[in-house]
């Protein structure tokens, strides 16, 4: 059976009444039902201070998608979680959870979920976020006449990246503030309107995540005025500007350190934890209310006049806070939560995890994580090349794995049903990072890297492009990856790719449904992956191939469409005879439709 | 593939070097590689303060059982999280977690767990419980003298019992506790060995559930004295009795209500919040410090002389100190477990839960949960009759479905994977209790019981029985299964039944590694449900069938094995040529062979 023709939920706001309640509210959620599921009766579960409670599920209207059954449930809790009990004529009985239908009986924890905390920014649901790492993308008039501090190696901006020896950190090409200030026409051509800078305090490395203060912008590059010229710059365009916040731990260069000993976690022996167990790098102790009132301010200083940030991205926001007995990351994160939406009620608070955010969202802190596990992962183990040029898999010993289309949807779908939808789509997809290799590397030509991008720009998420990716830039390693931007050798820049890149990311902006819409998907096997993004008017077909293969049939779709090309070069959609649309077995392709009842 | 050819690890004492370790000890863990696995490299991946950590694993021997992996981590954590990464030569990439194998990544919540919290205590895995609901089990002498109540409705002891209508809660059979150990001839000669009693606190009704004080013994039910000849009674015969304490909420007689505002939810209206909307039970704060320092005190003060309860279970767990924005549920448990482990530190406490108590385990509080969603649910499913005398599924809309036995592992799995080894284990396995229908209504034979009480028996987990079961008592729903003992009608008896249970109690007793073994699913098909049990030392393979069917082939057992048959008039096992196990398909059945490496 196509996937197209199963019972289907989800977050979005064609199947919930209102995504982001108050306590108390009461909101009304739908289950699409396609004809032939055979369903005779729907029940809504939802869990009310602790009990599941039912309510019968009604047809509340048909039309091409099938049935539409309706139930309310009264937002109870602070996360109060609900779940479809769906039964046919011929006596089954499925639960309908985020992990689709079971014929069996699962726990709670993929069960859909309705947050009452205050939601993350609206601004970020359309955001294509930037990353530039400061010191490699670009350089002002006034970086040559700095000096060299006595950590760094200088470099020349051609010269190669170190991708492994005690260079990594040391290497400083010199990038600066201002320099992000002049390069902001090719963000705003990409298409991208948020720029995420990595560190810019002072510190003794090239990554400035050893920060040796949160009070100054490093003046090399550029101090603080520079960071108030590049907002104004950015703000005047209408774009975003969100920083890091390393919140696990200083440098051991900070003032505070080794100091005030209660900020940090000093051993019997005289020695003291670290980021694992690097000892430039101490932990701090979130224990204490000094350290918290600290960051609190720290966190409010950066978001207001002049800087005016709209946000963090929280550095090792999953070690925040835990150390053996200790466990104090929600409360990191909601103070800083608090903290930033008191001087800023429209700012972002995004948290950095490398395994598994799930549990560490929807706690009334963290808005969304970078999506390396539900995203990065699943979409390196569908398009990985065939050789790699690098031996490991984002940290997971081991080269990536050979995966095929439904180990993505697996992937995508066990994650995102442990956080809410709009976690979810609050969250980072990212295909390659400053910690990772890039994603050029990884699928090793330009038709992959293509469907890659428009996995990027067409999943729920908001897309994060590692500044270079769109040129076709290689990395082999986080390190390796930080290359500097070729701003003097555009016609090294892959031309193709960053056209892919333009058009895909205009695609996601003129299309809502690509932003705002649910996601059903439509087919997975070993080389094609196809799936629906749609609002309750707008409706867009993707589908993407790593090879060429068999012709792609399906079924399912909302009746008599019509389906204009939008992305891929594509025919337009024409159904068949039989009620089946048929597409092309080219490949490598990603393409995209509108689908639209006649 | 047969499932014994899986490579496996559980949290049983054969696969986990210390279940219970302290905080900051390191634990060896190991891996089953069945020959055949094909799997080249191991790895161990646990999670150090929120971040995932890397070990590779070693062959530390080769048995007939195939390759044991070994690792070591450390218990960094309060509750430390671990899995397993299996690569082939093949370059297949699998994770080994609580769920089994997966081709595809999946969130942590599956992962296995090594808990560092004080234990639950060690009597507990070796339990078999007997509930018995007061008033329903057997009167003494002094019973007929006891005035009835003004709310009670005088019964004889064979009237019928109400399942519907006002009655429910009304009828007064007058069961006591003296009654009670007036037959603990007969609860020893099942072999059970702790006693478990729904309330015996004064209230207004026959279930006691609406407590009217805590810190007497119903005159009723003899008073504070009898429960004292009990506990005497009880503990003499080297058994353990188990009380019932309503946390969430009281009856509206307590002396606290209305009186102590502090203690309850009153709403601005004048109104206040109560259990299920029942206004006669209304809801406890946890909020404030005095309802906890009272609480602490109850719980202990009939846990030591001269009542010596041996722990409590925790009546509607799921929705203490839940309401609203509030949630003091671990506060709640995590108090009352530190107040009962003051006085008694072999005390249990184990939480009412009905339908998924997978995230209140594990969290320094409950110990153990009634296992409805992760046991009876899935063996009624199972071993339903074609016809119910019943139309629902506890507290599910419609029916018990009609599922085969993989779903049962599903279910299971998915339940047990959500929780330590040592969680899943503490829990009470249920067939039925004073709150559902009763077993034998729901299979419909004294065969199928037979099937459904050997699982109770083999699989993880403490059994426990509901005072009747053993006879073949039936009963429609929670209020009608609450069958006076029918101890002066012995005609009635189901002798078959009664011996079942008999047999496969003490085959519990005598079998370790039906107590401490790991599990090891082997074959779930339609009819056919087939698991081994294993320490290090002994293992016991069980085959369940509700119907009859073809033979059953199994390879992958221990190499060589012979097996003598423990229960279920079966012949020993006999390997054939190709190495396989066949047993023959006779069903419903239940059979228990030994199984030893020749």
């Amino acid at each position: 059976m196509t996937r197209l023709l199963l019972p289907h939920h989800d977050g979005s706001e064609g199947y919930v009444s209102n995504p982001t309640p108050a306590l108390g509210e009461t909101v009304t959620v739908f289950v699409r039902v396609p004809a032939g599921a055979r369903v005779s009766r729907v029940h809504l579960r939802w869990v009310h201070d602790g009990e599941p409670v039912f309510a019968p599920a009604v047809v509340d209207r048909r039309d091409g998608g099938g049935e539409w059954w309706r139930a309310e449930l009264e937002v109870r809790n602070p996360v109060t979680r609900y779940r479809f009990l769906l039964r046919t004529a011929g006596g089954e009985v499925r639960w309908l959870t985020g992990c689709g239908l079971t014929g069996h009986d699962v726990p709670d924890a993929t069960d859909f979920r309705l947050v009452a905390y205050a939601p993350g920014p609206a601004w970020a649901r359309d955001a294509v976020v930037y990353q530039i790492f400061p010191d490699r993308f670009a350089r002002s008039a006034a970086a040559d006449s700095r000096p060299t501090p006595d950590w760094a190696v200088r470099c020349a901006w051609d010269e190669p990246v170190a991708a492994a020896g005690p260079l990594r950190a040391t290497q400083l090409y010199g990038g600066d503030l201002d320099g992000v200030a002049e390069h902001l026409d090719h963000v705003a051509d990409l298409g991208a309107n948020t720029v995420y800078l990595t560190p810019f305090f002072p510190s003794r490395s090239n990554h400035r995540y050893d920060s040796a203060s949160f009070d100054a912008v490093d003046p090399l590059l550029g101090g603080d005025a520079a960071l108030v010229r590049l907002a104004e710059a950015v703000h005047a365009r209408g774009m975003r500007l969100i920083g890091d916040l390393t919140t696990n731990h200083t440098g051991d260069a900070h003032p505070w350190f080794p100091r005030e000993r209660d900020l940090y976690y000093f051993t019997a022996d005289g020695g003291y934890e670290s980021w694992m167990g690097v000892p430039s790098l101490p932990k701090l102790n979130w224990g204490g209310h000094e350290l918290r009132r600290r960051f609190a301010r720290i966190a409010q200083h950066w978001l207001t006049y002049p800087y005016a940030l709209d946000g963090w991205r929280v550095d090792v926001a999953n070690m925040t806070g835990r150390r053996g007995a200790d466990d104090w990351s929600r409360e990191a994160a909601v103070l800083l939560r608090r903290a930033v939406q008191k001087v800023r009620p429209d700012a972002l608070l995004l948290a950095e995890h490398a395994h598994d955010a799930t549990g560490d969202l929807d706690r009334n802190g963290w808005q969304g994580t970078m999506n390396y596990a539900g995203f990065t992962r699943p979409v390196w183990s569908w398009l990985r090349a065939d050789e790699l040029p690098f031996p490991d898999f984002l940290g997971v010993p081991g080269e990536v794995p050979h995966r095929d289309a439904a180990a993505l949807v697996a992937t995508m779908s066990a994650f995102s049903a442990q956080m809410s939808w709009r976690s979810w789509t609050s969250s980072w997809q990212i295909l390659s990072s400053h910690d990772t290799p890039r994603i050029r590397s990884v699928v090793g030509d330009a038709a992959r890297h293509e469907v890659a991008t428009g996995l990027l720009c067409t999943l729920p998420g908001t897309p994060m492009i590692f500044a270079g990716d769109e040129l076709g830039l290689t990395g082999f390693n986080g390190e390796h990856s930080r290359t500097p931007m070729p701003w003097r050798r555009p016609e090294t820049w892959d031309r193709r790719t960053l056209g892919a890149y333009r058009e895909l990311i205009a695609l996601r902006r003129t299309q809502p449904a690509l932003r705002a819409g649910g996601l059903r998907w439509a087919h997975a096997d070993g080389d094609t992956l196809a799936f629906l993004r749609e609002t309750r008017d707008d409706a867009v077909l993707v589908v993407a191939r790593r090879a060429a293969g068999e012709p792609l049939r399906l079924s399912g779709l909302p009746a008599a469409v019509s389906g204009e090309n939008l992305y891929g070069g594509a025919e337009d959609l024409k159904v068949a005879a039989d009620g089946c649309i048929e597409i092309c077995g080219d490949g490598p392709t990603f393409q995209v439709w509108s689908v639209r009842n006649t």
